[in-house]
């Protein structure tokens, strides 16, 4: 394969309405179109995914579609460490969860949790870094367009049902930190490279421990046996193969949370003073069309969140945001949390039209025209940057 | 495999809680435990289905767990005919379909067919004969437990909107009658055995031809390129690869719909003054624990579907339905043709249990104890046969 098709299907794929700003942002030295899926995701559907690295899978834009829910073998991956050995889900209920910083703290089996309450919530899972390249600086980390992002539906037991059921959160614990199972090598210091992080204890209200995805048991790459789900909360606060949730006075010392994850000006390093990637904004994109249509009625459709809030509405502009007009949603309202996909059929006349999205929520956030950069590239949701161009003709 | 475990194992699956009634209504035979998947639905999960036969698959009962949306992988197959080749879905918006009884008669592609507008709805799609193995008395036909029924998410054009398009339906057409496009070998008449099927034409209100389900482009083997799908009706009404939607001033000639899939009494043939499959029944069924639990509390779980109607609630009743408790509706309420995953946590003592459950509608049905054979094993939602017995000790 050459590497002319490969960046021009990458400019289309991320449909930046900045011409080759995608592409130019770094992107694709890893990113391989067709690559292999590694080993542990072989179940997973590769024509739909991207495969930045064996870590780091996204879902194609087109694959995003106007689907309510993200087949799981659409979902991407972002993995801070390697998944633990296939063992863990061998036997999923003998899985083990210490629970402190309650009243009466105790160490519980999966199949215990079981018996004390049960949820299903459907919401975005969606990466810290979705629409890093859309950023002109230079970012590390993956390049992510749009779809380290998808709309899920996780079953498992509320947080606060199982605080209730050990006394109650201790006073001053003002924070609930998850720690994942992951195992450290010999030698190095854990808060390193651990992934545990700490969010606010309000937090609990909406949180569940996770033990099945999308109406299966829970996959080991996306942290099976059990994993946290903070709905309304950016990826990484969602930790996977979960062996310790505890009410915690102070945020986790470990590093993903003391000066990863921060919010800060570009060139700037990471310290705790800075805002940590906790809730996610109102945001929407068109997945299709996304490289040319023929003259006539033309489906526009994407996806739109409204992070913490329901969403009110989805506008769409055909002319880069001059005019706007209210889309249609499209199927069941599945909760603030859950995304919506929408619709417009309209006509377009021959020629190559910027396509964009606008969406907004019912607490009246709206999603920005430009977003400012940062460091790392985080939390992007400027509809400018995500617009698509189509070619009619 | 020797035949031994193999009953018995469908015995439990069955979960009858009138002990063999189930294996002794003939089931067996032509149901094999881990039996390959035929070519044309290899991408299918084997070990969530059972194979009736080439043509007819069944979701595991145990595999329906609390899902809000079954997955594809895992939804039944029941077709009457082999599916057309392959290449029908090659060129997707390519293929055409004849709307006829309308004031404005045309052909269509499918691609003109997605700028008329557009539609996702999640509904329950369930063959007529679900619970057929329920019944005491031989019938003829695939011997289905609860499995051949999912919920599922479809994406098309509203018929409302279509018709509307099309000047609205020529008087005195009281029927919706849809084609599919399987192939007729020669010299066979085609009423004999091509799938058309007419409802009456108010369910044109719901109805939508689908080009997706659940979030990416139909299967062919669920119908693809176009399905006929009308939310709270029966499975055969969802004609699939349709080619031809009319509104019509009778009902099809074709067998399918002249005298298959009326209900009558045991031992009558079936004519066109009997009541056809059309709109479906309040219904619940438990899906797990379905065979052994530890003693102490335990999750059981199951789904409901309202029929038409929307869900007022299920009760779950531990001994056999001398007690009824209400359980926990799971995640986010699809619409009134949809499904609800439910649950219950309680406390059971040593010995067998029969767990029923029992569903009933905003409108006042309420899932009957018994329900009347019928020749064909048609339509069955009587709770005491689907009720499970679970050895807790």
């Amino acid at each position: 394969m050459s590497l002319l098709p490969q960046l021009k299907r990458r400019h289309f794929l991320i449909g930046s309405a900045g011409g080759l700003v995608g592409a130019a942002a770094g992107l694709p030295a890893m990113a391989q179109e067709g690559a292999a899926l590694p080993d542990y995701v072989a179940w997973k559907d590769a024509d739909d995914l991207i495969v930045h690295s064996m870590q780091t899978l996204e879902t194609r834009r087109g694959a995003i579609g106007s689907g309510l829910v993200t087949p799981s073998e659409d979902l991407y991956i972002r993995n801070n460490l390697p998944a633990p050995p296939e063992e863990i889900v061998a036997d999923r209920d003998a899985w083990e969860i210490a629970i402190e910083g309650v009243a009466e703290p105790q160490t519980m089996t999966l199949g215990a949790l079981k018996t004390l309450g049960v949820e299903t919530v459907a919401c975005v899972l969606q990466c810290s870094g979705n629409g890093r390249a859309f950023f002109d600086h230079e970012t590390s980390g993956t390049q992510w367009s749009v779809g380290a992002a998808g709309n899920v539906i996780w079953t498992g037991v509320p947080v606060r049902d199982l605080v209730a059921a050990m006394g109650g959160v201790s006073d001053g614990m003002d924070w609930m930190t998850g720690t994942g199972g992951e195992e450290i090598p010999d030698g190095v210091p854990a808060e390193t490279i651990q992934v545990e992080r700490s969010v606010p204890r309000a937090a609990m209200e909406q949180a569940i421990l996770a033990w099945d995805m999308n109406g299966t048991a829970l996959p080991l790459a996306h942290g099976g046996p059990l994993r946290l789900v903070i709905p309304g909360y950016y990826g990484v606060n969602n930790v996977k193969y979960l062996k310790r949730l505890a009410f915690t006075a102070q945020e986790s010392p470990s590093k993903i949370q003391q000066t990863g994850y921060r919010v800060r000006p570009v060139g700037e390093k990471g310290d705790p003073s800075q805002p940590s990637m906790f809730e996610m904004s109102v945001k929407s994109w068109i997945t299709g069309p996304l490289e040319e249509a023929g003259t006539g009625k033309v489906q526009i459709h994407g996806v739109a969140m409204g992070g913490t809030a329901a969403l009110e509405k989805v506008e769409v502009s055909v002319d880069g945001g001059a005019n706007w007009t209210v889309a249609q949603f499209l199927g069941p309202d599945m909760g603030p949390y859950a995304w919506r996909p929408f619709v417009l059929i309209t006509e377009l006349g021959q020629g190559t039209h910027m396509l964009a999205s606008r969406a907004s929520t019912v607490d009246g956030q709206v999603q920005p025209e430009m977003f400012e950069p940062n460091e790392r590239g985080y939390g992007h949701n400027g509809w400018h940057d995500h617009a698509v161009d189509l070619t009619v003709g």
